[in-house]
């Protein structure tokens, strides 16, 4: 191993030239207008493999943004690993409470600042950094086969169909999934379990046109109104959610999970700091690592109705929507989500005020396998270079592609990534520790090395 | 009279070409960008007192907007009215739902289409139109001031310090406002109350930045559910509005009141026709006509907060806010309301959420005499046009300049205008009928016969 981590350590400033290329591309998925630079992303990615000499590099176009497929054959692979991983990245508002640009990545101090910094341009840069690292010095004998899509930030739209067409070509013997964190820079940890979503837009219409307030104010439904009513009654006092039936399905914690997520280190403090606030809040009766793995939740993404300038304008809104997601855990599935929150609306919204329910993206929840050779590789891995025992965490993002690998091509996920918790990751001033991404491409090199090995007993 | 309403009539097709110049003219008082459009329209405005040859013609400046003040001095008058209008009008959004464009002014039918048209540039020409009629055929014994703003729109902030310091050159014996109503084509109507209003901006912030609401979500208050459930405790299950000690100055609508507001005749099934909504929904224990002017009410105007672009963001906002305004009724005062509102929200408010209150705009509520030669002469001059007594009606709206030029001038104020109440004012499709127009000005018109008339006696 040591000549990869020479290669690793002596080509560092190559890697960091070629992450900054990387992130300069505003490979936003949401907004139509950078459908360009998704192109020009995925295709500056195809060349990455094409300079790596993979056996086989094909952009693959789908209803939406374009798949990449790359593979790697060596003569006789002792394993097949399929790496996932995503190309594009969040919408960059509000842009004002940048300090940095966000497509000008910058690095300060040990940290590299660009939107998609942490969520995931650096984990899939740096995964493949340790590939070229062993290309380059040993013969690697496992098969891999890259799977990297431009759709992960709206949902994975299109990927389903792929996987479920292309069994045979994505067939391998466990996933790899790199769009992963870690618990503190020098607290390794797998992530063994996400949560699913729902996420949601809530359309209400009352009058048919904007009114004079004064005028109509208080004789009519205003639909601001309405939907607050309606979000306000989406939650118990307890912090619990309150659409009928959504929590029947929901896998009761068990005495020995509790204990495992109790194991994993957690402050307040640290908790307050990251997120500003002066104090905690969520469901009774959970602590917060559990409330936020385990326990499904319920969050208004964003609301509007109504004169939103500057200034004031006396109207009564003709309409009000909001974008309303949830997150599910085993054994909730999106689709009796949905229904429970029609049967809500059906329940609660005044018959002059209709409602229009769009269901934007779902995805389903999934626990991994905690006793494949593959996980103890990635324990090994981790602690080969952290000199401790990774925890054990249930992460509260969703990765949708872990449940659907599972469902359709029958394989487990291992998930192994570098992001930290405080990495700003969707919000204004994403960034990855570099210190951290470096140690992270040392566990990637190692991970191949432990997957040979463990194969081999 | 019969001198001036042939002038009326044989000029019409002049006075519109001219109406179609000042509506064309974007004046919109709250949008910083229509400053320039605003000082055109108060040029263009002045040039037509200079053409009816008026004694004096003045632009006055102020912290805002400029104020028009003109004024006609005849040898001997038996009276002085103050005249007073805006210039300006409201935001056009959602313009996509304009079928015609908001400055282009179009004639349709019977209506001319336009931003302002009914809320008030066509009666304040209609009036101006009156006054030249006079002056073309039989000296006028009036002595007039015309007082025309262009911050109407966004509360009047600049107007009030100007009547404080210019009493003596707006004394007068009472005042005519004409940013007014018609009940129906054939029904004259005479304003004699409106409500006053407190408009404010909330905004609450949680978490220091968006963060992801997987990450997140669950553990920590999301401000969007607070503004919501705060909106939601803004009134109560009977449609009362909820915040301490707000009625507690409210005068109870006599029974005589409620009679003579049970005399004008009001359809459930045309407000609904206007409004499109299936049924109606306001306070308990109240008719429609009382809950729209004689009772307060309170209404969300315009919401906002975290992602509300296309498709999705799985975000966790920082802020959310809000644009709240409440009408107010006799004897409310907007300080009291505003204390009222701080005090809610002290309560109400979580103490991990920060919340900060704006006042935008404030106007004291105004009920007019019914028992002055003034208004004597409105009813009169009413009835000889449509051949029937008007009705007598209080308001929703509200302008604050009433109940101003009653405190700080010590003069009564009649209301005379001929908007509809389905002009669409404030909202798109903004239109006002040319043929109760054109009766406007015949009442304008016989309103000045009717004051020297009943003065003289």
């Amino acid at each position: 191993m040591d000549k990869i981590y020479n290669y690793l350590e002596s080509n560092w400033n190559n890697f960091l030239g070629r992450l900054k290329e990387f992130l300069s591309i505003p490979s936003i998925s949401t907004l139509p207008e950078y459908k360009k630079d998704i192109y020009r992303c995925a295709e500056w990615l195809k060349r990455k493999f094409e300079e790596l000499n993979f056996t086989k590099v094909e952009l693959i176009e789908t209803r939406g943004h374009p798949l990449l497929f790359a593979e790697y054959i060596p003569p006789s692979p002792k394993l097949t690993v399929l790496i996932y991983g995503h190309y594009d990245v969040q919408p960059t508002d509000p842009e004002s409470e940048w300090k940095t640009k966000p497509f000008e990545p910058t690095i300060i101090l040990d940290s590299i600042y660009a939107r998609g910094a942490s969520d995931m341009k650096s984990q899939l840069l740096a995964q493949m950094f340790a590939t070229e690292a062993w290309l380059a010095n040993e013969p690697l004998p496992l098969h891999l086969k890259y799977l990297i899509e431009g759709e992960e930030e709206i949902g994975s739209p299109n990927i389903r169909s792929f996987l479920e067409n292309n069994k045979e070509k994505l067939s391998a013997d466990f996933a790899l999934n790199c769009d992963a964190g870690i618990h503190a820079p020098d607290i390794p940890s797998i992530t063994y379990g996400l949560r699913g979503l729902a996420y949601f837009e809530l359309e209400l219409k009352g009058p048919k046109q904007d009114l004079h307030s004064g005028l109509y104010g208080g004789t009519i439904r205003n639909p601001i109104h309405v939907l607050c009513e309606l979000i306000a009654k989406m939650h118990d006092d307890k912090g619990r959610v309150a659409l009928p039936g959504f929590y029947d399905k929901v896998l009761p914690l068990s005495e020995e999970e509790r204990k495992l997520l109790s194991q994993v280190p957690f402050s307040e403090e640290e908790w307050k700091n990251i997120t500003g606030v002066s104090q905690l809040y969520g469901e009774e009766g959970y602590t917060t690592l559990e409330r936020v793995g385990a326990r499904p939740s319920l969050d208004v993404n964003g609301i509007i109705g109504g004169f939103t300038g500057e200034g004031a304008k006396t109207v009564l809104p003709s309409k009000a929507s909001a974008k309303i997601s949830m997150r599910l855990v085993p054994n909730q599935a999106p689709e009796d989500i949905e229904e429970s929150f029609r049967q809500f609306l059906q329940e609660e919204c005044p018959p002059e005020i209709t409602w229009k329910l769009e269901l934007h993206s779902s995805a389903p929840p999934a626990v991994m396998n905690l006793n494949t050779i593959y996980m103890k590789s990635a324990e090994n891995a981790l602690e080969k270079e952290f000199g401790r025992k990774p925890v054990f965490k249930r992460e509260g993002g969703s990765v949708p592609i872990v449940a659907w690998i599972k469902q359709i091509l029958c394989i487990d996920t291992v998930m192994l990534g570098f992001a930290l918790p405080d990495d700003c990751i969707h919000g204004p001033g994403e960034h990855q520790n570099l210190k951290v991404l470096k140690r992270g491409a040392r566990v990637y090199a190692n991970f191949y090395q432990e997957l040979v090995k463990n194969r081999s007993i």
